[in-house]
Formats: structure tokens, sequence, C-alpha cells
């Protein structure tokens, strides 16, 4: 079993590394070696799976055969140009975000013609290919109509899943992953970074700001359920997800309220004190526009499974990120 | 106004350069200058509109420059690599069907670039956007999940028509056509050729095979609606449309059994005769996949219409089309 990550340097990407490295089986075989890729060349976990690490752009000519050419098993696709950056950049994000994963899906079907190859290719995409108006919850039958150009690239993707593997030069799985909390870290610029802020910094003993009402609902899930999905998919019997390739992953469905109700049981009064409320208009209005709840029926059945409270959330992050002293 | 008419040798193409130089103006604006365009110089219809003709292929570099290097106010873009032929080459429809269409539009949003240029751009796109499992009707928010590389190539360009859109480098409006009957001319091999066909032959005197079950339900509307649609679509108010630029257009939902009914009324049983059954396993696969009905509403309400009867589009080809001696 040899498995190629683009995207590795990224926190998901990483995290998926050193799971991998650890377990050092995917899908059921022993892992005999793993490729980790990102424009720069991301950092080898310790560990005892035989791993190289590459600096690769694959919107350049040749990089994507170069990555396959040991035919690698199991591809995990989670290499983007993020949801801000494309919107200010919209050739970069075209070029990014479609371009290099047609280039990368057109040299697996050069592979495919030349010698059978048939990767399990996992691909990560994102609520962002749904648009407003929404139904609570949201099917798996929703209509994908985004708007903004990460969502347009993200769905031009996700239905190229569907033709490629319908053709058989590959069997691909698209996940629709939840927005990621908590994420560790420093707080970041994106305007959904204060899902993840509201809870992190005051874990931390420092104070949050909250740009949005307490009634905001959304859809949420924790870095390990992310490598979970990730890896789950890359074992999935192809023929039991069927001809519609991407599926919406499960998450929390939960309210900001909800989500301070929560740490106020994690750590009390003195850290929900932490926050501050300071409603901000554009965040209000971005966040509007965003789906607040999912079915994942499909996922479910196929085995994909998250957390079911931000309790769960926050035990994960202690677990897995919190900073040295930072913790119940 | 100028007119850009891309595709203008396919049968709709030539009907449409047809009316606009019979009308003479479009969106109520006079036409100063029409420009057909295909693969091979479309022949430029009698009148008295300012009309040239090319030969371009935009998939070659700077052609689509050139094409709009007049800034056209309303491009209608019918060109394409037809279903059957995307199917089996996958190469060429991705390079038609996708590549071209975006090479157009980036072509667009650099003259929006350079000087404010926004065409209302019409495009053709298909009810091949839409896969089994389909509800009966297929509402206008229905998921857009292809089981066709034709099919998955016009989903593709309907996002990209709402991304140029909402970023205002273009004005854009799909139309997802019914099939169109009665086709004029010659029986074809496509799959769907037999809706054409078991009116056509017969109402000539010749003899016609159906392939299918009379049950067999579809969605029809005849070449003269095909070119109002296109015409109307040029002259809506964008901002009526809204975000979701593709609609679905009307048509006549009819069963093949409600066909030879409508052609008895037309013709008499003499014409009926002179169609043999003749089950088709392939022809049925295929046909049973496809959608059966519309509920066109988004499409109704902005003022598109269709036929509403069978015998409707029977009479509409023997005015229009039908061969000299055809007819009542």
């Amino acid at each position: 079993m040899r498995v190629l990550i683009l995207g590795a340097s990224g926190m998901i990407g990483a995290k998926l590394a050193r799971r991998l490295m650890d377990d050092g089986e995917l899908a059921g075989q022993p892992i005999t070696a793993m490729t980790l890729a990102d424009l720069g060349a991301p950092p080898i976990p310790s560990g005892n799976v035989a791993c190289d690490s590459r600096a690769a752009d694959i919107t350049e000519d040749g990089v994507a055969e170069a990555l396959i050419a040991t035919r690698p098993d199991v591809i995990f696709h989670l290499a983007a140009m993020v949801s801000g950056a494309a919107e200010r950049d919209f050739e970069g994000g075209y070029r990014v975000n479609v371009d290099a994963s047609r280039t990368l899906f057109e040299a697996v079907r050069m592979a495919h013609d030349a010698d059978g190859y048939t990767p399990r290719l996992v691909f990560a995409s994102s609520l962002a290919v749904y648009g407003a108006p929404l139904p609570d919850p949201v099917p798996d039958d929703q209509l994908r109509a985004p708007q903004t150009s990460y969502g347009t690239q993200k769905a031009i993707v996700e239905l190229l899943l569907d033709d490629y593997t319908r053709r058989g030069f590959m069997d691909a799985i698209g996940l629709r992953l939840p927005t990621i909390v908590i994420r560790p870290g420093a707080p970041n610029a994106a305007a959904s970074g204060f899902f993840s802020g509201i809870l992190r910094e005051p874990l931390a003993g420092q104070p949050s700001t909250l740009p949005v009402g307490r009634d905001v609902k959304h859809w949420l899930a924790s870095p390990r359920a992310a490598v979970h999905f990730l890896v789950h998919a890359a074992g999935l019997d192809g023929a039991a997800v069927g001809p519609r390739r991407t599926m919406t992953m499960p998450g929390v469905a939960t309210t900001v309220g909800g989500q301070i109700e929560a740490l106020e049981r994690a750590a009390g009064v003195e850290a929900t004190a932490l926050i501050s409320e300071a409603p901000n208009a554009e965040i209000t209005a971005i966040i509007s526009t965003w789906p607040r709840a999912f079915a994942p029926d499909r996922a479910t059945a196929l085995g994909f499974v998250a957390e079911t409270s931000v309790d769960d959330l926050i035990t994960v992050y202690l677990e897995d990120d919190a900073p040295e002293g930072v913790g119940r």
C-alpha cells in the first residue's frame, strides 16, 4: 500500500500524515511507502513508515506525472487555495483549485490508459458548494449552487470526480468537511475563525471576540474527526458509494450559544467571561449565507462518524492539540 | 446592437440567424452587425442586417479574442460537441465543451477588465446535467448529478456562468433546452432521434421504427420554441434572473403513445400504420435514465413559452420545416 498526500503541510494534511505513520496501515494493508507533497516540502513525522517529502506544484508541467510515477494506491488530494484567497485571486483560485486538480486527474487517466492504474483518490471538498437559499437541515441531494469562486471550484471538481470514476479512470471519493473546531494554533483572519476562537482562547485564559449573535448555528467537527473521514474514505467499498462520489460528512449542529454553554461546562464562567460580544455586520452577513445543519445520511450509512456534542469537540482539543498547561 | 452567434451552422444556430435577420432587432434594439461563427464558415441568410461569417475554432489561441474584438452586446454560445461524440471522445468533449467555453469566458473577462465590456451571454445547456434517480416532474432546484461526460461538461459551464456573472464579468443566462421535436431533415443515429422520426417520417409517407415502449415519457419543444428561448433570454432583465443563471425551459411532457395519437389526428391511421415497433434494449436503457417531465417554474415566470401539445409541435413543423408536399 503506497500512499500520496497532496497538501500535506496543511493542518489536516499534517495530522493525516502523523496518523498514518502511527497506524502503519491503511484500508487493512500495511503502508510500504508514503509521499508527502505541498508547495514547500512538508515535514516528515517520526516513525517507521518509509516516507519522503517533496516540494511540488502540480500546476507545473510534469509534476503530477512524477508524483504518481510510483503508482500510489491511495491519493489524498487536500491541496487547495482557501476560500478567502480564491475570492480575492480569481485566476489563482481556478488555477489551483480546478486546473491543478484536473491536471492530476489527467495524469491518473494517462497512467490508467498505460497500465490500468486506478487509484482510490480521496478529495477534500467543501460545504461552500452550497449557497442560499438552503433548507435546514440540508439533505444529501441538495443542489450545488455555490455563491463564491471557491465553492464553484470545489463543485466543478466534484463533477469531475463522478465522471472520472464513472469512466473507470480512478475510484474517487469526495468529502465535504464540516468547519473544523477547535483548530489549534493562533487566531486567524478567516470569517469562520471565531468558531474555534471562542473556545480555544478562553480555554487558554485569553480573551476572544464573538462577531455574530449567539443564535448563529453551524456544522462542526474536530480535526481528529476530519482525519478519520479521510482514512475511512480510503478503505470504503467504491461500489457501495454509487455514482455520486462526494458526500457531506457528519458533524455537530450547534449554535454559538451552545458552544458557550459547553465551554462553561468544561472551564467554568471564568472562561466564558473572556468572550466579548462585538457584532460585526460583514462577518454576520457572510455567515448568514452558510448552511446551518445537514442530514448526512449517506455518510452515516457508510460508517463515517463525528462528534455529537461541543463537549466532545473540547475534549478532543484538550487531548490532541491544547498547549502545555491548557486543560482540566 | 451587435450580435455574435457561436455554433451558427447547427440546426438551431442557423434558425436563430435566420430569425434575427428577419427581425432586424434584438432586445428592443436594431441589430447593427451580426457575426456567425462555427468550425466551418456558416452560410449567411439573405436579408438587410450587416452580417459576416467566420470559420473559427475557439479552442485555438486568440480566436475568442478576435471574435469579441468588436464587443458584441449579445453572444449566443451554442457551440458544442454533442452528447454521443463527447461520450466516445473524452478528451475532445472536455476540450470543446469545457475548455473552449472557458477560453471564451476568459476573453470576455479580459475585455471587461480592459474597458468594462459586460455582454449578455446566452448559453445552450442541456437536460443531461440531470441523472437518475429523478423525481417526476423535476423541479428547478434539482441537484445536477449528470451521468454522462456531456452532462458533466454542461454542468461545469453552468457553474462558470454563475461565478462569472456574480463577479460582474458578464451577464450570462443558460437555457436547458428540451429535446427538439420535430427536427427537420433525415433520420440520425442519436438515441433520441426517434422522438422526431416517428412523426417526421410518417408525415412524409415514410416508415419509421419505434425502439421503445409507448409509455416512455419525455420533454419536447419545437425548433421555433428553441429560437424563441434564445431570443427571449437575450432581452431578459438580468436582475430578475438572480444568482442561479441557468433555467430549464418549458416543454411538452408527452408519452410516445401521446405522440402517436397526435400523429393520427394530424395525418390519420395511414400515417400511424407506418410506425413499426421494434424494441431496442440499448436505446430503452439509455432513455430510461433521462428525465421525463419538468416543473420549469422560473422560466415560465420570466416569460419563456413553449408549445403545450404534440399537435402544436406537428403544426410548427408543417409550417416551418416540412418538405414541399408534406402537410395537411
